[in-house]
């Protein structure tokens, strides 16, 4: 971390099952996953030490929480009185909002902040809801959704590069089957094969049915400590090695590349140079596979492999659980699911379980193995990735 | 500030006339109040220098900019790549959009950062925008709007204290007096009078027409940087002193009190605390008078005034711009207006222009004369306040 920053660690993290939550209220949502990382915390914590907290949330006027969301989330908590607001920055908000309380605690503001993260996508609106959040540009995107802009990318990647089907599907097979070791993944089948993505109904051409992550309701928190305080609430924090925002044009039109993500490249460069780190130094990635091609698109982005060599890098079973760089091992968006707000968060949960050795217990099989202990994660949106955001998390204080 | 703390200041500021602004949309809003802000940096910026950016905004999606502001921001300022997202906290959302951007600073993420905060209230329905920001609980809050929670406790406070209609239209005659001599200010009568106030049309018994603020467009900038690189850039910086946020019950049956707000004691307990300050340092306030008893509570809550000693204190001309403690020399969000996202910030780019002496070259009987350079900035909002945020301010470095 640069110089004279304070350091942060995540003491606590949790979050409820990825679904459909039709008789689960946002408020319950939160409560349930702020129950989950307080019960994560192996010395405990006792809510009074707890002086900030910040909301991410896209939409919380679609589900009857509306504005002020960081009141909503003291209130709902038990924690009147704290320091406490709301975030948003699209798909990555969840993310952000953790950014956003490492710097509260990073600059001394406050010592102990808790992080949630969450999103009711199957009450309301879904299509108004995305539709929304890729707004309503009176000429350049009426009646685009997601799809529109992500399926040209999957194809200039196939053409350019020699990216094939297959390969968007191997990320979807491999990710579901760690959904599947995953019980609090929305979706998950063990046994989903590449001729069944195939397959499946095509939604907006290359793009297929089982290339796209589901609609999800879900809610996560993580709970964040400056260095002097880590000590008193556990043995196992999970320190804050680098985290990045990079933000990239608005429009689709005004890009400058349709087979990478300049937010990505960036967000990383500030990730890797905060933390001293490079690609190689990474042994396990959650990432932001919103379709299959993303994750393609992003191991590239993120230094992994090659520019064009996403595909082969799923192809080579590298970043299977078993293999030395893991993505997304909790299953990730295309099977644990997306619920905006909560997305960033859970992938945070994950890196929480994973470096702590904690899934070992519960799911021997998804337990990453760790050289050094060094765990990324990754969370972009907007049209084309306009933000992404990069953070590098360890089991060694920095 | 506390130990350890990069210390912050304001190194520019600027804001568009508040009023009116249908033929203007959000994007050239925000363009104008960040050319404004470069403009009164008077070493000059460099905008290559400016690595994060925060916008503040409630409720984006009512007039076509929708999610991710952060990429908005960045991209509609020319200023794509930098860490960007959007802050959303009800009314206080300008300031604690301005508190995140400061502590991406003090954490040193960042060295420069542009905090906009806007706010479009008279293109779309505005009785949406407040009904939905008062949220929509399907019991407690059907058909209310921000009267149904001010009325009660401006009632209870007269009940309780004494308080007068004619002190609180004293704060309406004084603040539209101060609004007539800012040139951005929205409204502003400088001949209104007590009378005039008392013969406008009841909205909510005992709160009248011109109790109440207006409904107004507004955006506003301010730009933070680290102290090791202030001096490259003004010999005039404006420093952050302190800053704190307060939260409360979220709903009105649940507080412990109509005539005093927990959330804005303790945001004010935080902020003196961070400064190493009490009440009687402070020499000037910009303070949130959405209605008038709002500025009569305040003052107590602030500890400006004893309990129930808000309306006598605004009998005692101390709080007129030549008094020994003027509030909203700005005009207030009575006069000046009160567009959500930026009032917050507009009450900062006041605070930096007072503190400068800058309004004496362009308003020289709206120049506060201070004696150590401390001025007081107050944004809250929600039902009945559910949350508070209140910053100090100095002319020397703390």
């Amino acid at each position: 971390v640069k110089t004279g920053m304070r350091r942060v660690a995540m003491i606590g993290a949790g979050m409820i099952p990825f679904g459909e939550h039709f008789a689960m209220g946002w408020d319950e949502m939160i409560q349930r996953a702020y129950l989950a990382a307080l019960d994560s915390v192996d010395k405990g914590l006792p809510t009074g030490d707890i002086d900030g907290g910040f909301l991410g949330c896209c939409r919380p006027g679609l589900h009857g929480q509306q504005t002020q969301g960081g009141v909503a989330l003291a209130s709902t908590l038990g924690l009147r009185g704290i320091a406490a607001s709301r975030i948003e920055d699209g798909c990555p908000t969840g993310s952000e909002t953790v950014r956003v309380g490492a710097m509260a605690v990073a600059s001394r503001w406050n010592d102990v902040v808790v992080v949630v993260g969450y999103e009711k996508m199957r009450d309301a609106t879904t299509e108004g809801l995305l539709g929304i959040a890729l707004e309503g540009h009176p000429v350049h995107n009426r009646g685009e959704t997601s799809l529109v802009y992500f399926a040209p990318q999957a194809r200039a990647h196939m053409e350019l590069y020699g990216t094939t089907a297959e390969q968007m599907a191997m990320v979807s097979v491999k990710n579901h089957r760690n959904g599947a070791l995953n019980p609090l993944s929305h979706h998950g089948d063990s046994g989903l094969t590449v001729e069944q993505v195939l397959d499946s109904p095509m939604v907006c051409d290359p793009i297929r049915l089982l290339d796209c992550c589901p609609q999800t309701d879900g809610a996560a928190c993580v709970i964040l400590a400056g260095e002097e305080v880590v000590d008193r609430y556990t043995d196992k924090p999970v320190w804050l090695l680098g985290a990045g925002n990079g933000t990239d044009a608005y429009w689709m039109h005004e890009k400058d590349s349709l087979t990478s993500y300049a937010a990505t490249r960036r967000a990383a460069e500030k990730a890797y140079a905060m933390a001293g780190l490079g690609p190689s130094d990474v042994e396990m990635v959650e990432l932001h596979d919103c379709f299959s091609i993303m994750e393609i698109i992003t191991t590239e982005d993120l230094g992994l492999a090659e520019p064009g060599g996403g595909g082969k890098l799923v192809e080579s079973g590298r970043t299977e659980i078993g293999g030395d760089l893991p993505v997304s091992p909790s299953g990730g968006l295309l099977s644990k699911g997306h619920p905006l707000g909560a997305t960033g968060v859970a992938q945070m949960v994950e890196v929480f379980s994973q470096l702590r050795g904690d899934v070992a217990a519960e799911s021997p099989e998804r337990q990453v193995a760790f050289r050094r202990g060094i765990a990324m994660q990754h969370n972009a949106g907007g049209k084309a990735i306009g933000n992404s955001i990069v953070t590098l998390w360890g089991q060694q204080k920095p």
